[in-house]
């Protein structure tokens, strides 16, 4: 089983903190995510300019696209994205359109899962030819204080058993990694948890330590 | 049954071709919708530029939101959305925590119904308070040929019948608006139906013409 990526998922509002935010912990990270809110307030100059600065990084661009599937992933692989995630209530002919696209870059689309998707479902994306999923606590489920489950890995596992790699992600610390051992997590997200540590470095260092402790070396 | 109202979509990818398209039509539309391509593209300094320019219009900022609800409510409605989208398959409390930014701006909510969804969840939706949802035939799905059935049609006065009043948007062109009379539809959404046409100005007012048959004068 291939050792879970640990991905930083950058959410401010200006990119100017954003970058901040990355200089410190690039080295630090194997994936590099322009989050939703992030593209949403700077637009894909956001993008272009963390691709210019760290052209060696993975680097995901989160738009949770649900509809223009050709044009949105257009856009997202010009400004140097590797990886775009399509909303699970996205039509599949939006998530076929965008795979199309990021096929023609070398790229992947991650099915951002959200509400109500079905494992038939998943089924039809890796029909496709989409392999990976992300896999989400909500912030605003997590607020509230809805934890991770039994029902959240047997998900996980059923993912992974026909062929869709998951990375997982909502408020995410160390300390809650080894629930997930013995899943082939693709990447773990994490966020504030990284670039709000009092230790940012020290916090990436303790998710590195959990993924070797659960994957092995 | 008030008249529906014409609401132009901007999905162009950087903010002057959209105010080309604006300044031609505003005269024309009664709502601004900065599409979802805009502002993932140019981020909230088109939506800025276009309040600045269009200060009297009401304007929506379709983010599709699916987490972070009140982060992401706060940028736009800072930005001068009057209405924002939330997508359907964002979880309860995201949409409960946009729809409390949208209060406090005297703004509004709008359901975008993409995919899966349920009229029992409408009714939560109802009970948070949300009054509005737009309801899709999806670019690729209509790319795909999926026309409007009978089935769009009852579920759009299903949503009606439980106070939600429904927008309509995929594809519309004039000639499609008699089918839907005798539904309280909020607004007729149009992209490049209305900017894309020979004479836009016509075209908008082909619309009004289709709305003025069907609902009043």
């Amino acid at each position: 089983m291939a050792k879970p990526l640990l991905q930083l998922a950058l959410d401010q509002l200006d990119t100017e903190s954003a970058l901040r935010s990355l200089d410190g912990l690039a080295p630090h990270v194997d994936i590099i995510e322009a989050g939703t809110l992030l593209c949403c307030s700077a637009g894909m100059d956001a993008v272009r300019r963390i691709r210019a600065r760290y052209p060696r990084h993975i680097m995901v661009v989160d738009l949770k696209t649900a509809d223009a599937g050709t044009e949105m992933a257009n856009m997202a692989f010009d400004a140097g994205a590797d990886w775009m995630t399509v909303i699970c209530a996205a039509p599949l002919a939006t998530l076929e359109a965008a795979h199309r696209v990021a096929q023609r870059h070398d790229g992947e689309i991650q099915v951002e899962l959200f509400g109500h998707w079905t494992l038939e479902q998943a089924r039809e994306w890796r029909a496709l030819g989409v392999r990976q999923a992300i896999y989400h606590r909500g912030r605003d489920a997590a607020a509230k204080g809805q934890g991770w489950g039994e029902d959240d890995l047997r998900r996980l596992r059923e993912l992974a058993a026909i062929g869709i790699e998951p990375s997982v992600t909502g408020g995410l610390s160390a300390a809650d990694l080894p629930l997930f051992a013995g899943i082939p997590v693709r990447a773990f997200i994490a966020g504030r948890a990284l670039y709000g540590a009092p230790d940012p470095v020290a916090a990436a260092a303790a998710f590195h330590a959990a993924i070797d402790a659960g994957w092995g070396k």
